[in-house]
């Protein structure tokens, strides 16, 4: 029996380990929000002083470079943070540890991209797609945290917080191709189709987002979308969308459209540093409801030792196990409770408890992944199609965009038609 | 750079660890496959002890204890075995530390099961429910093992030993199944009822095994099958499934029927040890694999800050990460070289193969895990039954195959009906 119960703690012992690695991410994640938040801000100054200075008008120096002094603060705080996952690497971590070293890189190449853009050697297009690519990198690492989160009160509120995210970095490109629609004075049909993507994009995103989001958090978001100009957009975004193709456009509306998209933006922030305090919360409550079991099994176990009474008759030993078929076993509904009350049950009961509670939760877990799905079938999709075609990145996400334009259907849909090609599209030797 | 290149060395070490985690698994998963073998056997000569009093023949009295003594060389194994778990628990093993539990309770409870047998306390039905439970404890270790497996390679393989095991115990059941029917006399519905569904679930597991054994093993595979009296058992099996309800049947062939499916058994053993030893060999390989590119890494680390040069200048820092959009990405299928070759590549080349690397493997087992889940499926959905309509698990399994009988559809797809009521079906308060 005894032995059992060693098992039990050991696999108690694992659950607290696991989600002191996942408390890591979580705390990763929360940094990665306010990361990437002044990174959009950033793009957006340098977006706008590119297009003041084709405007003829003064370009934002002062502005952009407080802003990127705000970004290096958070540069440094998420390396901090990320530094932390290496002094802990744990197995499943290796993909997690693949995404940080690849944001890793864009960071590093975060100076030079500065450099360019102050030398205006780059386009409000490649400045925005160097941005664009960079959160990516930093998304991905949100995404896979969520992705390995073995506790579903953990991996709720984390597929909401990926979601936020994402839907406000579509947000951000819609704002930087509007702007840059603007300003060239003159409706471009492939633009217009761009912009329609990421609209419907942040749409999907921002779904996920409130169907994920607790009661608490989905109240605080209603208020603060409340404060953003969600009228003056969807009024600029029908100048942008409704102009037939070779249209004029009015340049002066960019800085409108700009200044209310960047609002939007900003008012979901307060709404991710929520979630990401619940976040931070709830994984300490997690991980203090586990060390009180663990507490309470070591007490039975010491117990039991100290009893000296040991093993127990013959006769009696597990009995249990197979008249359990007989009697009412332990049902779902007494799980919550944990293991409180666990001294007075048999090992055998706990031991079947334990089973069940696991068992809901990875069943709990498979369904909430389903949400993540989405975005790895398109991913998944993409990397087939850049083996096969020899595509870079953006342009099998261009390809598999169009195939979904043409046909009428949900990127998604596409992707797994793709992958259910996959024979066909072995890489080429 | 050099910190991308710490995560890439983290990330290949979380890797390492994970490998050795699944080469304990593995290690258990062997060891089960034999404790197992001489559990069936343990069951099979106890039933048959019991039929021939029946029938007024000496009982097996020494045979018996010879086995019994068997069983317990592979429980001191199978304890030393699963004891190493104990003193690495890693995150992620929380369920199989759990089922590890569970499967020593039933082993505690074997002394107590063995004295009821030896008192001639139970019937054959009893019998063989109670060992058929001890087993299916001790089979969820290796569907668990299965279940984390984070390596493709090592799944696949893991995939088909749970199904040959699985597929072996149903041979099992029937094997006890059908002597009782023979010892019985008489034919009955229900009892035929059961016999074909045990003939089903086996060939359901034999084929995803087959679908899942390598061209080697399935060679193997098929020669032992030659050995199998598969002649003989089809003859039997028709007089037990084509005799007309409350029709006779000769107790006598109770011994031929009980000789011929042991035969079959024992001729899968040796396939089983050879599929065993291959994830033995396999896994080493892997582990020998990750740890000479852990090496490659750490010396390429070590000669980058030899060499002193370390930040480069600023302008070149980081340009790949942004202008590899415009240049051929590295394609999947250089992958599989791994990092031979490491110490030409730039660390981006090395950081962007590996993230493809990984996130194939991942793409690769979640279709591997597919067939894992219709039996995670059909466990969720006798859960559910549990919880609601407080039945216990054989109760619930027989509603389950009721249901599926009587709408003439596998238990897969009754289990997703039911999974798909599960808001009606909510415990009660």
């Amino acid at each position: 029996m005894n032995s059992s119960l060693c098992f039990l703690l050991a696999a108690k012992r694992a659950e607290l380990t696991e989600l002191q690695r996942l408390a890591q991410s979580i705390a990763l994640a929360r940094s990665t929000a306010a990361l990437v938040h002044e990174l959009q801000r950033e793009r957006g100054l340098s977006n706008l002083s590119v297009l003041q200075a084709s405007l003829g008008q003064a370009p934002l120096e002062a502005q952009l470079q407080q802003q990127t002094q705000g970004t290096d603060q958070w540069v440094e705080q998420w390396l901090l943070e990320s530094a932390a996952l290496i002094n802990a690497p744990s197995p499943h971590a290796a993909q997690l540890l693949s995404r940080v070293a690849y944001a890793l890189q864009g960071l590093d190449a975060l100076a030079l991209l500065r450099s360019r853009v102050a030398a205006k050697a780059l386009g409000t297009h490649s400045l925005s797609a160097d941005y664009a690519r960079l959160i990516a990198s930093l998304l991905a690492v949100v995404f896979e945290a969520a992705d390995r989160a073995s506790a579903p009160e953990l991996l709720r509120p984390l597929v909401a917080l990926f979601n936020l995210m994402q839907g406000k970095e579509w947000a951000g490109q819609e704002r930087a191709a509007g702007a840059a629609l603007f300003a060239s004075a003159q409706v471009q049909a492939h633009e217009q189709a761009h912009l329609i993507d990421l609209i419907e994009a942040q749409q999907r995103c921002l779904e996920v987002f409130e169907s994920f989001a607790s009661a608490a958090l989905l109240q605080f978001w209603q208020e603060r979308q409340r404060l953003q100009p969600l009228g003056e957009r969807s009024r600029l975004r029908r100048l942008l969308l409704q102009a037939p193709a070779g249209g004029a456009l009015e340049p002066t509306q960019s800085g409108a459209w700009f200044a209310c998209c960047s609002q939007c933006m900003d008012e979901m922030r307060p709404v991710e540093d929520q979630l990401t305090q619940f976040l931070v919360d709830q994984a300490g409550a997690c991980m203090a409801l586990v060390a009180a079991e663990i507490e309470q099994l070591e007490q039975r176990q010491s117990g039991n030792w100290g009893a000296g009474g040991g093993l127990g008759s013959d006769t009696q030993r597990g009995s249990g196990f197979f008249d359990a078929a007989s009697a009412a076993p332990p049902t779902l509904q007494s799980a919550p409770t944990g293991l409180a009350g666990g001294l007075e049950k048999s090992v055998l009961d706990l031991v079947q408890e334990q089973g069940q509670r696991l068992q809901a939760a990875a069943a709990e877990i498979e369904t909430l992944r389903a949400s993540l799905n989405e975005r790895k079938l398109i991913e998944r999709a993409k990397g087939l199609l850049m083996a096969h075609q020899q595509l870079d990145e953006p342009a099998a996400h261009k390809t598999l965009r169009e195939l979904a334009m043409n046909q009428n259907k949900r990127m998604v849909d596409v992707a797994e038609a793709v992958l259910s090609m996959s024979h066909l599209l072995a890489p080429r030797r």
